[in-house]
């Protein structure tokens, strides 16, 4: 398999979003980017005193899936006094914001069920662990009080590891050496003229300036290493010595650890993220208690949805539901296998996002051996072998055990995880880890679980992604008659715990406007 | 004042390094980087069993400067038994290590003494600020118990502000737009056969893959902009709103931002970085704690040092202090003004070394406004405006108040700010920080307080530079006679708090070594 395949599946989606229509706007204007870059800040919660003014009551809303959007319409309607209930198949509420814990356990469509075997204090983000400060789930953890914390996802300290290495390198010294031979040849380039005509002498002065400082390059422009790099031992008393290098121009480019320092270049990976503090579920559980734990039915699997003239009928395994509303947040190629009568072309709309495979496995050690012996606290060791990453724990520093994630993957590498039961998984991982850590990977391994998110009953998938934005997309951002749908798969921001904050918010908008202008 | 002097007095200080003698080792090596990147771990703490072993016995210590050098002096010291006494000129411990908290005073010579107005739960690091990973530091917090949190040192969403431009950009946008042009111009210098003597036709095309993606280039290897950069509105339902932009590559040129965004490369500034939980302090609090109350004096300034053949003397305002050893950890040109009779050599070794002037204001919101106007969450926008820079707190993220760091400068602009009351500087700082962050920098001002390094008592300086490693440096890392010295001015890690640990470490291992060998 390709580096380019495996690196980030994540870096590959927001390739994609800059090739889409941004490119064309960008390049029509002409400004520095002056602009303040903050989400709008559109949202209004339903409040009582909007049906004081206009006349109507709230409604009666019944909501399909308690994960991360159905809670928030639940919370944001409850604000404004809608008499909501949320409809849960599984027995538990969160949906992929998904904590796991010693004790905890965890059952997969085939058969299998884990138990977590991990220490008091460990835990286990099996679903997000991260999050952008220019999300709305920021704004959500200050609503609710979630405290937060940094989550790194940067780390020059952690290793890159491509199959055509003899050993992993620090991300450090891959940066400095391609940085530092990039640079190299375009100030020679530069001082041989061959930008005269695009650059005046200023321009390419400064040019030169930036490139210096850049590659930290030589008085001949050239790049000889750096201390960028790293040492073997770092300066104290005596001065730093310098790990060997760098190689070749031909042996880092052949190296191919370029994705691997571009990983956080996005605007949704960049430094710094955050996480609550104590696991992602922080949020699950300040949601259901402000939505209130009696409006929450777990383990209750719907069976069909029906259109009234006066409302909504929901089926599920203990009876009927009525309401005036329905919310539908569950994965849109569960709800198309439902009986309901919303249409042909709904059931076609909510078929066309497919589901995509997706996998984590946490491998807890007696030994924070990645902050003793390796100085990595925090952040990700990138590779091209099939575990893709794995992530060193952003909190428990120094203490005496802790959990890394030895792969999180997605596509074909999480279908191979996944097809494997977890003794399987977790051997496959450590014997990939090995090539990056070495003996102890495997020898001081404490406990361990891993999750298939296609093989999670209810969920059945990582995430979903669209042909394109239009069509069905466009379709199920509208109500089918009185059912509204909501969830990060209706979003630009798929596989992020925003997404589905922002689609459970557009849902609420949308029915509590409908039920103020509602003709009684 | 052009860009290169302002930006940062610590990445010159790294260029310097980098620019010395370890060049010419990096070119002559080969390989890539497979060495572990860990501190020596050569330091073994004396312990009692060492003497009943050599049949010796610990000695008596007088330990000048309660700083972090002296305390870990007596901490390291006190675990083989060793009698230490700390004398101590201030009124506290921990030197330049200084955290301030509301109700504590701050006297500086000249005559003004500041009180912190600051709220409950809100503190000022006036000292150090910021550890990496591989600093001995860590080693410490971890023995004794501080507990670490991350650092943001580096935000893509604070800004870059230099002043030709006519409002500050964020750092995402600056780093998008310099890469992606340098991207452009490398990649279609190769296109054009600019490399072909160079580079094979593989070597070429792996070089255009990277540039691709380092610069998020379009088909046409042409950089026309970048999700990168940040949206006027992020991606949520519906797609984001990018940012204007971007520039011409001569306008992102003029704007000078080069420094601002490579100011984390640096082997000692690079992602992530850790601070204690609470305060820097917690480190001074932690070691006074291990070595007790009991063996330290405070308000006693040493007046004279006078070798003795069989031991120390030590004098003081209160009377005179006899010792087997003594181990001096005060700033050496306060030292060099002490009567003592080490010989001239001596003190002309103690002249040699300048100190810098440095400064700090932290200045206290009622409003977290960087986090919910500017979604800052931690890190340092970077100006070249006399204050440097501004630091975003990395604690209490979403509390109700906080503190920032409004100016973190040295050398002649923190002369000039030193050399104003406490008054003028914050004048000068708000006049400054609002080009950044408008009125509401001066207007939603809560409290502040201000210190000029240079001018604190028994410290007078933020740190010193050596005109070279070699000889007085050199002559001061051996005793005078029974007088050994400490601190981060004898080592490789100047300004840095793991200068100070790694020199106390020495002086206790040559000591110890010392005693231990002694004959009678």
């Amino acid at each position: 398999m390709s580096e380019n395949r495996a690196l980030t599946r994540r870096a590959l989606l927001v390739g994609v979003g800059a090739a889409g229509g941004a490119g064309a706007m960008f390049a029509a204007m002409g400004a520095l980017g002056l602009a303040p870059d903050s989400q709008e800040k559109s949202f209004v919660p339903p409040q009582p005193s909007d049906f004081s003014l206009s006349g109507r009551a709230a409604a009666k809303v019944v909501i399909l899936g308690g994960g991360v959007a159905g809670l928030t319409c639940a919370y944001e309607l409850g604000k404004a006094g809608y008499d909501c209930t949320i409809l849960e198949a599984a027995d538990r509420v969160g949906g992929r914001n998904l904590t796991l814990r010693g004790g905890d356990r965890l059952a997969e469509m085939g058969g299998e069920t884990q138990t977590a075997g991990f220490e008091e204090g460990t835990y286990f983000n099996a679903g997000p662990g991260r999050i952008a400060p220019w999300m709305v789930t920021m704004d959500y953890c200050r609503e609710l009080g979630v405290p937060i914390e940094t989550f790194v996802n940067n780390n020059a300290s952690a290793y890159v590891y491509t199959q055509g290495m003899t050993a992993p390198i620090r991300s450090r010294t891959a940066r400095a050496d391609l940085y530092g031979y990039v640079a190299e040849l375009l100030a020679k380039a530069t001082n041989a003229g061959a930008l005269n005509r695009r650059l005046t002498k200023d321009d390419r002065e400064r040019l030169s300036e930036f490139l210096r400082r850049f590659g930290d390059l030589g008085p001949d422009l050239g790049y000889h290493g750096s201390t960028r790099r790293g040492f073997e031992t770092y300066p104290g008393v005596a001065d730093g010595v310098p790990i060997a290098g760098p190689s070749s121009l031909r042996a880092v480019l052949a190296a191919g650890t370029g994705r691997a320092i571009t990983n956080d270049f996005g605007y949704d990976q960049a430094t710094p993220m955050f996480q609550p503090v104590g696991g992602m579920d922080s949020i699950v559980t300040a949601l259901v208690k402000a939505v209130g734990r009696d409006r929450i039915r777990t383990s209750t699997r719907v069976t069909g949805v029906k259109n009234l003239p006066d409302g909504v009928e929901v089926t599920h395994q203990g009876g009927t539901f009525k309401a005036d509303y329905c919310i539908a947040t569950l994965p849109p190629h569960l709800f198309a296998r439902l009986p309901h009568n919303l249409g042909a072309p709904v059931t076609a709309a909510l078929r066309t996002p497919a589901p995509v495979a997706a996998g984590k496995i946490g491998l807890e050690y007696g030994r924070r051996w990645w902050e003793i012996d390796d100085r990595i606290y925090g952040g990700i060791t990138e590779t091209d072998l099939d575990i893709t990453h794995i992530w060193y724990p952003s909190y428990g520093y120094h203490s005496r055990s802790g959990l890394l994630v030895g792969y999180y993957n997605s596509d074909e590498n999480a279908e191979l995880y996944g097809k494997l039961p977890h003794a399987g998984r977790r051997s496959r991982a450590l014997t990939q880890g090995k090539k990056i850590h070495g003996e102890k990977y495997r020898s001081e391994l404490r406990s361990s679980l891993s999750i298939a998110w296609q093989r999670q009953p209810y969920i059945e998938g990582g995430w979903t992604t669209w042909p394109s934005y239009q069509g069905a997309f466009t379709l199920l951002q509208r109500p089918a008659g009185r059912v509204y749908f909501a969830g990060d798969w209706l979003t630009h921001l798929i596989a992020w715990q925003a997404g589905a904050l922002e689609s459970a918010r557009r849902a609420v908008t949308d029915l509590h406007s409908r039920v103020l202008q509602a003709t009684s």
